[in-house]
């Protein structure tokens, strides 16, 4: 990895993000908006489309090794895996990459956002108020310690496969995929309780543009009261697999 | 690739893609035709079957690269991958080819075309008029250029997957299976505002067996007012994934 | 393949395609009974579960090639990739094997299948006399001569995919899985019309076992007048692509 | 396999169990508790997020061969691929490991338990009395025997694709998305009958967290009277698919 420039990092790790969220926030929109012919296809489509998001996203990455996370790229420098150095370019291209994804998923979805906020009737409904969380995640339930413990468990599963796994090398470039499974993993079995973020910049980027860039009408608040704890426990949740990694390996 | 012959490229782009469509306007027919098994499977189904669709054909055409998509091998040719002088070849094959796989879609479904235009106890019901959707796209809402934005977006995705991502070579014979799995979340995430042409012959060929070879009791139009926007809007997209690579790589 | 004896085929075929069935015959039944949890689910476990049945099947039957379909010997014969001195003893083995795993299908919903015949109340309801359709195959509309072209090409279509795509040398262990995966397509693409046999054994072995073995309460008929169907077709198809392979490649 | 100590099968099987049973317990808590998102997704969340539970454990734990279950560790030691010195350190980690993913899997759905015992007015409803089924298997009917009769079916099957398939060295670090895929198949074509432990730490260990360890209010017992059938069962599969492969390989 010593070749890897720090803009050559940010940049991939720019588009590889971008799509992340291109992907994540579309299926989102798919299953969540009154006029898409996917709407209500439920948990599944919400966990395989997170999944092929992953897939598409990290393959495009692979020159800066696909982590679109700043918590896989936090268990990969503890684990030594990643120079410190490049870290801020990571973090950077994943947070700017997922603010930009946000905005492409409302471009492609533009007219049925529009569509959303009023009925067929033609009145306004007020739909839209509830389209924040088709970017950003939210908990089911208000209690945030509980919420950070879903968040911890889920993220250190994540790292766990990336961390003890069978290696980048060793899967070649199917690894990729395999993560993605994972991630859809996690999805259906870890999913409900918060949103599953598992990743800061996942969550972050988007909740930035819904609040300040996107031109939906009617649209939400941005939850900022809840915005600590997909940041906080998924990097904590990274951290301690990456040192778990360090002790046992 | 330099010992493909302009008519190997023809007839294993014509087969590949003949069966692509045969499983694409299939899996539309058997999620929407009354007397179909599978029939409101809904979303999902189309999504993994387009995907699968893909992978027979990819693969049983792997001798000319398994294009199937004119925005594919014009990426391809921006690339330097793909020779411009077979250019020509794989556009006939595919158009020809998918115009094929339509019509060999309506053979395997022939009955039950013929049954959905009456109801249980005989009546003439036109619900043939929309049988149209099971053969070539349309989006959700009227103005198209929206919907050339929407399908610019998820073929310049489906591009950079192709062009940046782990190549053909690493990724082997399973490169169909990863290239399956992107349309899979092109569909489930960006198909159903448009839904997801991504590729001029696939909508064109069957909008043309459809307006002109199709026997079906009731058939609707072919709306051809729409029809450009499939085909433009993946090549510039595709263009667009192409230069970049140019620029990038 | 010339170390290849008569009995190792017959054994492996036997235990593949008894291991198809089972999981087959199983899914089907896991949809259509009244106390299975899985009820209902649709057609997306039909077609996903083929297809896993298929992997494990051919997987355990790796040493004799994975057949598991007279179609699939056929077409590799005429394609000059088995003997046809071993035709016999693959036929057998994999006709034997379908009886076999729907015989097991039936043992492990034994207690479903008795609580089918009655409703909670206990009355008798003559719900039995459907599970034919969990067995062999039966098609939505009456026309033989369209269900077999539906049949037809759905086989040509599997065959293609394993005479033209990436070989069994090229895939290696995963190639089963890539069949799999065709077969997946095939079921959402293809199956809804005839309910997909694509294959002589899969459905006369299970229908032989439902006719005369299976002790079903109140059990139904096993529609003799259509059992040609699903074996002339699959054949016709078989050959025709090995035809195919053999004039073109 | 000689290199392994004890203490490091303990160790790796503890993690990859904890992970299976994390997950597995988890996507039956998404599918079933009010207040899950992923709620009444049905069999087929069921079956694809068990997989993705085998995925995740056995890739974690490929220090020592991923097998996360009691009766595939039988298996392999009759086969003779697993020394019998190691079988009590594989079973000792698999079910403390089980114990310890059930728990985590309540951590992480914490407020969703206590949500589950209260409907939406507040008032208690005993719908926590029916959560047991998230943690351990129980049948559709109540003869054990042929409970019994389904489970060893199904073991026997999953250890059939373990012993004759493609074996680990071939297929590679993919041989345990193989294996995820045999058990989705399993779930999907088996699993209706017994909610197919085919795995006793899997199910006695989140038994025994049930009934002893969580703190769910209101929480059902723990069906001892069933818990002997999803030990016994798979064991007496496992050990016939050992000798059926001692026989023939």
């Amino acid at each position: 990895m010593d070749q890897l420039t720090g803009m050559s990092v940010f940049g991939w790790e720019f588009l590889g993000t971008a799509l992340l969220l291109l992907f994540g926030n579309g299926v989102c929109a798919a299953n969540g908006l009154r006029t898409s012919g996917a709407r209500n296809t439920g948990w599944l489509i919400i966990a395989f489309g997170w999944g092929f998001a992953v897939f598409i996203g990290a393959s495009v990455a692979d020159v800066s090794g696909g982590h679109l996370n700043p918590a896989v790229t936090l268990g990969l420098a503890i684990n030594g895996s990643t120079s410190w150095n490049l870290v801020p370019y990571y973090i950077a291209g994943q947070l700017l990459g997922a603010f930009t994804g946000a905005v492409l998923a409302w471009a492609a979805f533009k007219q049925l956002f529009d569509a959303n906020n009023v009925d067929e009737a033609g009145n306004v409904t007020g739909d839209n108020a509830g389209t924040g969380g088709m970017f950003f995640t939210g908990p089911a339930h208000g209690n945030n310690f509980w919420n950070a413990v879903t968040e911890f468990i889920a993220t250190y599963a994540l790292l766990a496969f990336i961390l003890f796994g069978p290696g980048g090398g060793e899967l070649g470039p199917m690894k990729y995929l395999a993560v993605s499974f994972i991630v859809v993993g996690i999805g259906m079995s870890l999913g409900s309780p918060t949103g599953y973020a598992i990743n800061p910049a996942r969550d972050l980027g988007p909740r930035l543009a819904y609040a300040f860039a996107l031109p939906i009408p009617g649209k939400g608040d941005a939850n900022w009261g809840y915005a600590w704890v997909p940041i906080v426990a998924p990097l904590l949740g990274a951290a301690a697999a990456g040192l778990t990694a360090v002790v046992l390996l």
